[in-house]
């Protein structure tokens, strides 16, 4: 039993504070919030060119101090390769971040391990692992935006592939000091070692979905913890997504109790109800419609993003009492252990930022904890659950 | 002459100091002195396995941090691969660095350019130069070592050609935000931008070289700045390497003036001048015999140690005084703009490390400054050198 234990602390090794905390709390973790940002830039809509990219680096750098100071528990940065992002580099973003923090989980969000060299990733996050001190977290992706292929000579039509081959990689560079690896798209490796090792010993690595089945499967499959984006539409009709997961994990012999659930969706918070939509519907309309155009998605209303505020839609914006409902909300479909949110969908003023910031922090991460909490009863239905699942 | 000077300003981007000048004096550099670090790790000899380098990358911070405190220029850290170095990740490591430091320039030492992606490293770079406030700098080098090229998947019997391939893109990537490029060993790119942009533009790219004739006459043609390694035998041979980098540069149509030179030497300091020896001899003299081994050289003995610690020799190990006065001997041979000294050869005690870092900063720059500093005649003396130089 005790290995039994063992094996499922080594699988999931998410949060800091769950190694804390007793063995028996491992199988049931503490509903964690979090934020991740893409880091907007302003640009220039004729030249395309970038707008302040160092005071856009510098306020992120804020933001993640302030979410580590008010007791966050991730912060997570995203990889794009346009002028609308500050970040083509996470790990380098986070790096500067662990210097600056003390307990805040530090993850890219998303890595786009399809076009990246999975053992560059690898030694980038140990690295930024050895100096946050085990903070760091790998959540790799396909790659919702895809400018990152024809910049690194990737092929479009390898989209699945690429990201299995690489994905097989990573684990393998994870499990193994020294490995020997062949694949159709990266040249193989013959019996060589990948340093410096991470702290966190295997350092947790996270998919994204955005709800394809087939990368739903994959990660259960694979034992990963899962990070489903809820963008848009009715949350609800994601559950058979989660419930796809924990099945397939089941049968893959996994313990889907030890597998944690990210849920990530866009919002904002602000004192007042009315405030939040006010200051962040401009931007995102802004970048959703602008975005949109280059996928085929209609321009975002009002009315629209109205209607996605409400408790079953699927954007979290408006007051901490609001949020926290919401988040509480979703928690009796999904039982998910972990919320993230992304506050800046646009360029944002920096100070309403900081101000949501710390609102979620500080009002509603601890009303949710509470709520979603563990309890002496809980831990205990939680190991019986888990028993029931190994045998 | 305006647009003269600031060409020769934006080919150097060297210091952040110099750009605050006056721009008369941009032809004379102050002389800059640093330290550079692989950041050694102890490893068991037995497994190969690496030991702490969690607390070798935190002491390694710690270094950093009182080398900005204490006034020094410059600090760079190696890319290796290996179980007896803690960083293969360069710039996550300068980016912590960069968030715990306010004035001392941050650069590679070196990357291994030809087993990396130019596009991320300058993607990587520009990042750093963005969070450090334009303190970045890439020092390229064809790699010491080479453990890399299976890791990476290239031929070393493309050893030089990588190296000349991979400079060219990150130039190229450098020089405009949106390339077209094709080459033999990377995919080609077609009309793509990347992102994102460094704040001191264009970023400083710096070729090491260990003396290899072919190098030395690559960096001055592109009007690059050179970094000699001068780790063994007497530096007065390599006169003539210094001479063959000024001359083609000129040929080239570079200004020689504005093109500066770093030696880049092994060394130690401590209070008195024999404890220099005693303290860096042991782990020096495992650390050069163990590496002489995979490459030939002889073991290393106390007595050719203390031959190349005297004036002429190679290694700058003794007394404040005793550095000072070999690096002016060596300004007197070179004319050097840069000194970079890598304190740590082989695993050495972090507190005898900070002590000669604090010597380095307090007791010998500032004596090596002013001896070789810039003066209005020599202001005037350089603006006519670098006017003969043009015409």
């Amino acid at each position: 039993m005790q290995r039994e234990t063992n094996a499922t602390q080594k699988k999931w090794c998410g949060a800091g504070r769950s190694l804390r905390v007793s063995a028996i709390s491992l199988y049931v973790f503490p509903m964690e919030i979090g934020i991740y940002s893409f880091a907007e830039t302003r640009f220039d809509p004729t030249t395309g060119r970038q707008l302040d990219v160092g005071s856009r680096l510098r306020d992120l750098l804020e933001e993640i101090e302030l979410a580590d100071e008010v007791g966050l528990d991730v912060f997570g940065v995203g990889e794009h390769h346009r002028p609308d992002y500050s970040v083509s580099a996470p790990a380098v973003v986070l790096a500067a971040a662990a210097a600056r923090t003390k307990n805040i989980r530090l993850t890219s969000a998303v890595t786009v391990l399809s076009s990246d060299d999975p053992v560059r990733v690898f030694q980038d996050f140990a690295t930024l692992d050895q100096i946050s001190g085990g903070r760091a977290e790998i959540m790799v992706g396909r790659g919702s935006f895809t400018e990152s292929f024809p910049l690194f000579g990737q092929d479009l039509s390898d989209y699945d592939e690429l990201f299995a081959e690489n994905l097989d990689l990573l684990l393998k560079v994870r499990e193994q000091e020294r490995i020997t690896w062949s694949g159709q798209h990266r040249p193989s490796i013959d019996d060589r070692a990948v340093y410096p090792r991470p702290l966190l010993d295997p350092i947790p690595v996270w998919i994204a979905v955005g709800g394809t089945p087939q990368s739903v499967v994959r990660a259960a499959t694979l034992g990963l913890p899962m990070a489903l984006a809820i963008i848009g539409g009715a949350p609800a009709r994601f559950r058979h997504v989660v419930d796809l997961y924990r099945a397939t994990a089941a049968r893959a012999g996994h313990d889907p109790v030890a597998l944690p659930i990210s849920i990530n969706s866009h919002g904002f918070l602000a004192d007042d109800p009315g405030d939040a939509a006010e200051i962040a519907f401009p931007p995102f309309a802004e970048t959703m419609t602008r975005i949109g155009r280059e996928r085929g998605w209609p321009p975002t209303s009002r009315g629209q993003f109205d209607a996605e505020a409400t408790l079953r839609g699927a954007l979290f914006v408006g007051s901490p009492q609001e949020v926290i409902e919401k988040i509480l909300y979703q928690h009796e479909i999904f039982r998910h252990e972990r919320f993230l949110i992304q506050l800046t969908v646009g360029p944002m003023p920096h100070a309403d930022v900081m101000r949501a910031i710390e609102l979620l922090g500080t009002e509603v991460a601890p009303v949710v904890r509470r709520e979603v909490g563990v309890t002496e009863s809980q831990e205990g239905a939680a190991e019986s659950q888990s028993e029931k699942v190994k045998s």
